[in-house]
């Protein structure tokens, strides 16, 4: 790359991943749309086709109107060729299919686990992480081997494993894994204000906080609105509106969409601990011992939030697919909108050309002093010209800590199962979940029911 | 105290509690067959009658036959006076009456929540601790006043919570919990090396061990006996009796009593982490989620432990207030038997008389590095004259961690909600405990009812 | 204060010290230039005149020319009335006067010890802290009665120690000490960018590094400017410069300028560790060995950095009495030139109208993870919205683990001396201090000299 | 080895060096002399002519009179014989020849430099181990490869160079450190008790204490006999003596042998700092900066401690090595006398036999909480059947954290120096050494001087 006229071109990105569209789209808008960088991303995807589409469909973007920076697009045949010479790499890949993740999701509701997401933890995360690691395994070794330096930006789930089994197979990685799940809840919080104290327009980026956490179980310690407390108030608000939920009306509410909730289990959980869960509701209430939120379909419903099926997955990424259809022939035209995302603005920062502090996922070397070194935890962090560091969040509060330690302890076992290949700890890690509060020998035949279900994506592990 | 004759005299114990007799008797036992140490015992019960009951019996053991030390015990009326002057204190009191136990142990099976002991963990010892709690900051406060320098042994339940309040209260109590719950496993190992190699009369003393956890979810992760490593050994044994359990026929089995148990639990759980749990499994229980062997009284019946009762337990003591009564008057004749408890061993190691390495509950300052400083940990420890220093006992093995780390926070909580009298904490850590598998509403309800229900002995607290 | 049109109003700043006019001016410019902010300044000093003084000035920058915010400046005969209501209270004090001083500088000189600055560390900085602790104690008890909740922003020296006491007495206290010292390093970075590079025009804030260490002996461990590690090319630099030293020519140099330097001892430092030390010469040179750069005058010499005595001290203060004495009566005129310093931005930042990251001083809450906790260290740091939080700088590298791991646990000992009024653990800090390199007895005499040239302000020691 | 009769029989011991007789022969005695452990000793030593003499003499010790248990001796010609199949390998090696060992003594003396030993730290020391270092690589990469499971007992210095080096050449090693410098402090105690309150009699084990430091600069910070605080009692003792030292009379003072002292140094170290400095006046004084008590011959002879030249030693030897050949030929009859070492007990505990505690040198792996990790540190540990547990000893006292970190830093610095083979580092260790107060030219010379002198040794080095 080249740094010129105060910015950089000649950049190089290396895109694994992307061929389930919305997120390939989204990186091209908000590259297309920043000015003082340009450079080419190369596309690699199992789905070669996909990466195909991507690419007719990302050159389009340099004639869109609205067009700040021209990139280059270009789908590879291999991940070697997508490597070499990256200064970037971002991964944001399906592990498996929505077959085996239809397995991940529904296989439990046999036994009377019910999971609203099934990506992240509770035995679909876990099964889902059994072949991820060996996955991320391979793209470790493929980064050591022809981008060492490239800053690695992870998207994919289940998050935290993925960035800790970056680090394990190559400790010297520059990796960081990124959510949107805080930003939400920093609007949500924007919206309270607005309520409780008539304040409009606050941008979520004026919401300054203390984060903590595993990702999707990411707690705000600290809120501050210039000089307003906003803890007090949100007590408040959630007092009122914990055991209704907060609707919004309108048809974009969570009987319609399985991807949102009326915010019932934040507050709840406010509640119960005095500190902000910061994440969607379907993310933390896997989090949560099954008892909590997800002991069955009625209590999801009262709960107001959605239990997203693996079939309206399939509908949905049908529709991306139908629209890239549509936009690879040039029938629908690309239009870029700002995704929100802080991608770009990391790409930028590290570039050295402004920086910032956003919440990441990174191994925990002291960050929250309180748990393991080595784990991956989520925290402020500054993003500087070729550094991201994190920030001192403090201890997991007593509270949380029950909980927390619980989880981070389960995620590191599962990586070692992964990593060992020792479908043992797996299951350990598996009857440890909170969600699993089922008798031992349903345990078992479940766990070994999912990973037969999934066997065409786990040859590497004996059982 | 005076230091003679390669020996103490005048030694002074304060004994606090006492008032259910067996420990008192044991104690009273070790003493009077220790040649080098001797002086006085001061008895201090709330129940004054007790206290005096056990100061005849005891001041018989200087006639009793084999009596190698002759003591001096006296029962008195206010605990500064028990104190004053003492060079150890001895707490074994009972947190309220059998009562308050009855509803500990026996409420929440309403709920289908079934407990062991109900003692240390579980919605019964998290609503013991609270009552525990201001007892123990009395008594903290009290040594700080009275006795500053003596050496305190703790050997009330719940263990954890106990000796968790004296450091929270007096920072610079010198003060350590005892328990025998590992002394019993290694007894267990010496029979398995007898069942499976034929070695037999192997004292609990020679199976060199290292020890880690919380009081009644102890862990041992290297077992040796010389050279011979048991962990091999172990798996062999497991494999072929934790299907069945291990008994050895005769009367003394758990189906008659119910403190005893198959091993089956034990068993199983090496067979799941490969490390040795070293408790009675009728504790082991209570610690693990309530799917594990807990669900139900016929899941603990196949696991062929006990659940004890309340009832029991009054007919047990019944029946050691008759003994107690023949024993004032004079119609039985009291009998040295040693306990194998290592508190007398303790004391003369404290005073310099010989060195000793056991297993002893204190505040983690690093001996268990991945765990949090300040909780309370089981491990082994060095006792030499006036001073007892834990060995460092290595990480919670990953396997171990996701579960141990969640207890020892609950503890953390437990205690904090008992020494703020915040009774929102104590039920945070009621709904992280993972026998509580209830829905939301049933564990408030339980909760409450149990506070009721004992609320005789929470006058402190506001609910 | 009051938030309005995007801005604060009616913020409150107790000034406490600032009698030597240099700083006070400088933050009076800042404020007055800095748009979004206004309010008062309480200026509290023990020479009362000296604060009168400065609130004339203070109140001219009203009607100076390019001012873009009012302030009202206030002269308070009390410290209580300064602090009363204070959002921010500022503290730039000498502790005693140029006396004192005179003694901590010079006196060593007699057995050979030169220094060439004497206010942080070395006998002068040992002596210095010891008068200045009961100063600090005093103060953090009256900002934890009169303002708890206020930001602290500490200017004087020595800085760790000052800052370390503040958070011993009143640890809950909301305290960061500053110093522009790792700015002046990044300003000759950017010229050497320009010199090896030719490279023009970089802001010291374009330089992105990673700081680490104690105030004044601060070092960088990564240091960036966009793409370009700057490691190497200062490398380079150094091996060309550091045996002549880098000197701009002209009349403001080293030789005409004691606070000035070549910066000898900055490259030979580099060249011998490959860190980058980060302060001037005068204050690096102190913290080593004395063998290092102190040996003699005749080695400062050749080192080009000078020794500031205090007679030139007095001089430079003098000037600024009259140039006080001229801005006072009207005489000449109060211009505003920004001071570079982070002040005002930070206040900026903790009101929540922007974020910034900047070093400073504060407790090792884990920000270095190998030095202990506690002992006060200098980092990045994120301000935001009522929040200053350490980034996590990594550990102290082993090149300069035995001096730095030695000079925290000198100021440790310092403080305790300084708490617990306890001369002989401030002997042992002198006799552990690199530049105290004479015979016992010698350093005996000369440490109980320099307490008794200061007796006046050591009257709450026995000695 | 095999269990038989409540013993061992047929243990198989390496062990490396010994050619300079003392060591070899103390074992010799100490295994003859202890009934229940028999077996053989394979002897290597780079002389193999000195390994074939201690052969003889060793198979000499089966007729010697009052022989307990029999061990063959045999000299083998290459390290692999020797540790093949080896239950435990002692190393007690001389690095180099006392050629060398004359340049790291005396060289520095031509600065102005005087070490009392030389062999463990100050810049005799720091070569030493640049030499040392590589011989360990070796050592442990030969272990790891011969005899893994083998237990690994280190005598040679610098001590805590070598376990590290071990360690971070094979982390899974299970090797210690083991020195009677704590046990001389102890017997000096006891010394102490006699001298002040008329106690006689009292062996070394009876004086309790907590030790925490690094090898040769250890100290005692509780010290305990049976119920007496020994601290005040010294206090005592060192305000009447440490002036004038305390001395036997006799003719075995330090005025006569080089490796005695007045105990001056280890007096007035505990009239600084308050806390028992733990090993012999020769050692103390090296890890002290110059001035205290090395400053010139003069004030050696004042401190009334020797400097042991290396003609001394050379005397030393040849004095042995005629007894070797008297011996040999059987002109004189071994006889057996205990050592008063721990090796032989500690062999006898790692066999199951008997518990103990003892202070050995190993990683600090959280033992001492301030102190980074991996460094070698010397504390109490447990010995049991096949394992070594550290003792918790608590934190590096205040008084001392400013000596002992930077010693640790710099023994780590010297490590790294010598498994990189980076001589840079190596200097740096150099400068920042206490003893090293010249000029940076100076220091230059001697060290480029020094590491000429022993080239022969050094030849993986670049210079």
């Amino acid at each position: 790359m080249e740094y010129k006229n105060n910015g950089v071109e000649n950049i190089q990105i290396a895109y694994i991943g992307g061929g389930s569209r919305g997120w390939a789209w989204g990186l091209m808008s908000d590259l297309a749309m920043t000015e003082d960088i340009s450079g080419s991303v190369l596309l690699y995807d199992i789905d070669f086709e996909a990466a195909k589409h991507n690419e007719i469909i990302g050159n389009r973007t340099k004639e869109t109107e609205g067009c700040k920076s021209k990139w280059d697009y270009r789908a590879v045949a291999s991940i070697d060729e997508a490597l070499t010479g990256a200064d970037f790499v971002i991964i944001s890949i399906l592990p498996g299919t929505f077959d085996e993740m239809y397995s991940d999701v529904h296989t439990p509701e046999k036994y009377g686990i019910y999971q609203s997401v099934g990506d992240t933890t509770g035995p679909g995360g876990i099964v889902r992480a059994l072949r991820t690691i060996p996955m991320y395994e391979e793209i470790a070794l493929n980064i050591k081997k022809y981008c060492p330096k490239a800053w690695v930006i992870n998207y994919t789930n289940p998050m935290a494993v993925c960035v800790n089994t970056l680090y394990k197979v190559f400790p010297e990685i520059k990796a960081f894994g990124c959510c949107h799940e805080v930003f939400g809840t920093q609007k949500f919080l924007s919206k309270v204000l607005k309520e409780e104290l008539g304040i409009d327009g606050i941008a979520r980026e004026e919401i300054s906080t203390n984060v903590l956490g595993i990702n999707h179980f990411t707690w705000i310690t600290s809120a501050k609105y210039k000089n307003i407390d906003i803890f007090p108030i949100y007590k408040n608000f959630c007092e009122t509106h914990a055991e209704t939920g907060y609707e919004n009306g309108g048809d974009d509410n969570w009987m319609n969409n399985s991807f949102l909730s009326a915010d019932r289990v934040k507050m709840d959980l406010f509640l119960r601990y005095n500190y902000i869960a910061a994440a969607g509701d379907r993310h933390l209430a896997e989090f949560c011992k099954k008892n909590y939120y997800l002991e069955n379909p009625s209590r999801v419903q009262e709960m107001k939030f959605g239990l997203t099926s693996v079939d309206y997955r399939k509908k949905d990424l049908a529709k991306r697919l139908e629209r890239s259809a549509r936009l690879v022939s040039g029938e629908e035209k690309f239009k870029f909108s700002a995704t929100g995302e802080d991608g770009v603005k990391q790409i930028r920062a590290l570039l050295g050309l402004s920086d910032m502090v956003t919440n990441v996922n990174l191994p925990n070397n002291g960050q929250i002093p309180n748990l393991p070194k080595g784990v991956v935890v989520e925290t402020n962090a500054v993003f500087k010209a070729d550094s991201v560091n994190p920030v001192l969040a403090g201890n997991i509060p007593d509270e949380l800590f029950p909980q927390l330690s619980s989880l981070v302890g389960e995620q590191e076992l599962v990586v070692r199962a992964g990593l060992e290949k020792n479908i043992q700890l797996a299951f350990d890690a598996f009857c440890s979940d909170p969600l699993v509060d089922i008798p031992y020998d349903d345990a078992y035949k479940l766990f070994y029911k999912m990973l037969e279900n999934t066997r065409k994506y786990l040859s590497m592990y004996e059982f």
